[in-house]
């Protein structure tokens, strides 16, 4: 398979992911981001990039966001929205952290792969953004791709990752659309030292 | 538009902008990584933590692979590739760190918008990904959407930093293949503390 | 009180705390990380940052040395030597991460104010760095201090975390000798790109 | 020798150090500092996690404080300070940031060893830590160690280090009194997320 085609396989296995997003999930994570007076975005290894990627943007629309674990990252408190991006929902750090966030009085949102899981139960709202994760993902998926079955092979939290990724770039869209930004007033924004 | 249009047109995107890498340029890209001693990311912004999702998973691939800017990451030597990420191709830091890995020896790679930047002249490979990037993006570009036309708005560099997640994965699905390894192989190099 | 007169109790106070640190406690510290196949490095806060301050030395002298979280930090495993940082003993992130890492075999050091701690119960070796730390300093120190009572503020963790970089940069020193190397062999092992 | 012994001779060699730094230089240092509208840190290596420490204790102390590379920190302009951490005052990566921030007329301060140095030209205020560092020490360094002369062996840029730490977390005492803030505020602002 040429690398073309897999990148046509995967784009459409991230379409079908995000088409199965449920809306009033989408509408409640909208509205929780909206009304924070701060937000404390969290999250492990890739899913924790994905999720310094969407803070990143948020910070342009002139949000006030921060990075958990990042050196001037300030106390949580009421009022205050903590979004962890966790495929799995049950992060050991993760889950420390966001049990301390819900203690200090803040709001707790996760996007996840399992809204069964401790996070997903934690949290409101809860994105679930179906997919092969860490978890449940099983080694047959390398034999099945070499028997010649035109799945992508999206190894581990991969079509997760990407979907979540797509979705917050998505929610920014609609953020700079309610909050009537150019793209000029995010440059504004945007670090000029790198 | 709803979050569910934005995220249909943006993958729709993607996949367009991933038809157009250029194929010479990603065999010359996928050699480079073969046969590299030791392999080096580098990138700055949202581009950097596209390039350290890319690390982590030729970590969980067996290679010898570092964060420039991270703790314990060695020095570059003759025969290790260094790979920026850079829409832009001229990222201060980034240019900095290329001309000092080039003059230690190293193999130069980049994953740019801007093949004629002084990042694309120094790189080889250089994998083009088209698109609209912080450099180019104009501001017009709300005004088109607000009036109707259906672009995703991708604001900034967020094309090119999500085309260049997909190129990258579909990267790691080919080196896999290549390299003979089960996802469980790669849970194996997976860490366990997180 | 000018700044010089701040440095030079700060001085006396740090080597005041270094004096009462347990001889034995450094010996098995010393042996814990002489004998590790792999070493990773963790802790929150400032602590963390004297953590990998002592990662990046050990890292030049040699060893096989990781900070927990970083992108491209392999799994633990038997044999290999997990080392926290942590005035208190108590934090949530690094007490979850311990926890596993003891379940997958490996040593677990700790440099606290607390041996009594969660952190302290679980570690072995323990080394004690007595010191006002984030949990015990109370508020009455800037009124002790306005009244003019010579002792350095040194607020919150302070005096921990200064008291554990010199012990560490002292263990760097005695590593040095310990395995023959000179400062020109250290720098060999220093990042280049910067 | 001991570790003990090595920690004695390395608290006195900081006292040294500490006493030579130029009282008028830490007169402008504080000065920039309580006037700044924002302040960003920056430093690569061990100066970089001395600065983070050092931004820490300013944010704790309500300074408007960003660490240059990390997730949300913002443009800097007029009225801003940057401040870089640089022994040898000619790494490139933060040459080319402070240049950057001088041009978008921010205020440049470093602390360096080398006064003399690109940084050093660009920087006022700049406080001058003298020391051993990575551009200066040389090897001879441990033969004179193992012929027993009693030195500390504070190898690459050890010294400059921790005596920029001692510096800094004395300045920050010295801005709890300006600011008449007790450790109890400091505590207030303390990361409650670790």
């Amino acid at each position: 398979m040429t690398i073309h085609r897999r990148m046509e396989l995967l784009t459409q296995k991230l379409a079908e992911q995000c088409r199965e997003i449920d809306r009033k999930s989408i509408d409640r994570f909208m509205a929780a981001v909206m009304e924070a007076k701060k937000i404390f975005i969290h999250g492990a290894g890739r899913s924790g990039l994905v999720g310094r990627a969407f803070a990143m943007r948020l910070m342009h629309l002139g949000f006030n966001v921060y990075v958990v674990g990042e050196t001037t990252t300030p106390p949580i408190h009421e009022g205050d929205l903590y979004i962890a991006v966790s495929g799995s929902g049950k992060t050991s750090t993760v889950l420390a952290i966001a049990k301390t966030a819900k203690t200090m009085g803040a709001r707790i949102g996760v996007i996840t792969s399992h809204p069964d899981s401790p996070m997903g139960e934690l949290a409101d709202p809860v994105v679930l953004i179906k997919g092969r994760d860490a978890v449940k993902g099983g080694n047959d998926y390398l034999a099945r791709q070499l028997a010649g079955q035109h799945e992508p092979l999206t190894p581990l939290g991969t079509l997760f990752e990407l979907s979540a990724m797509v979705f917050l770039d998505s929610v920014i869209e609609e953020l700079m659309i309610q909050k009537n930004k150019t793209e000029g007033e995010l440059r504004t924004l945007h670090t000029n030292l790198e």
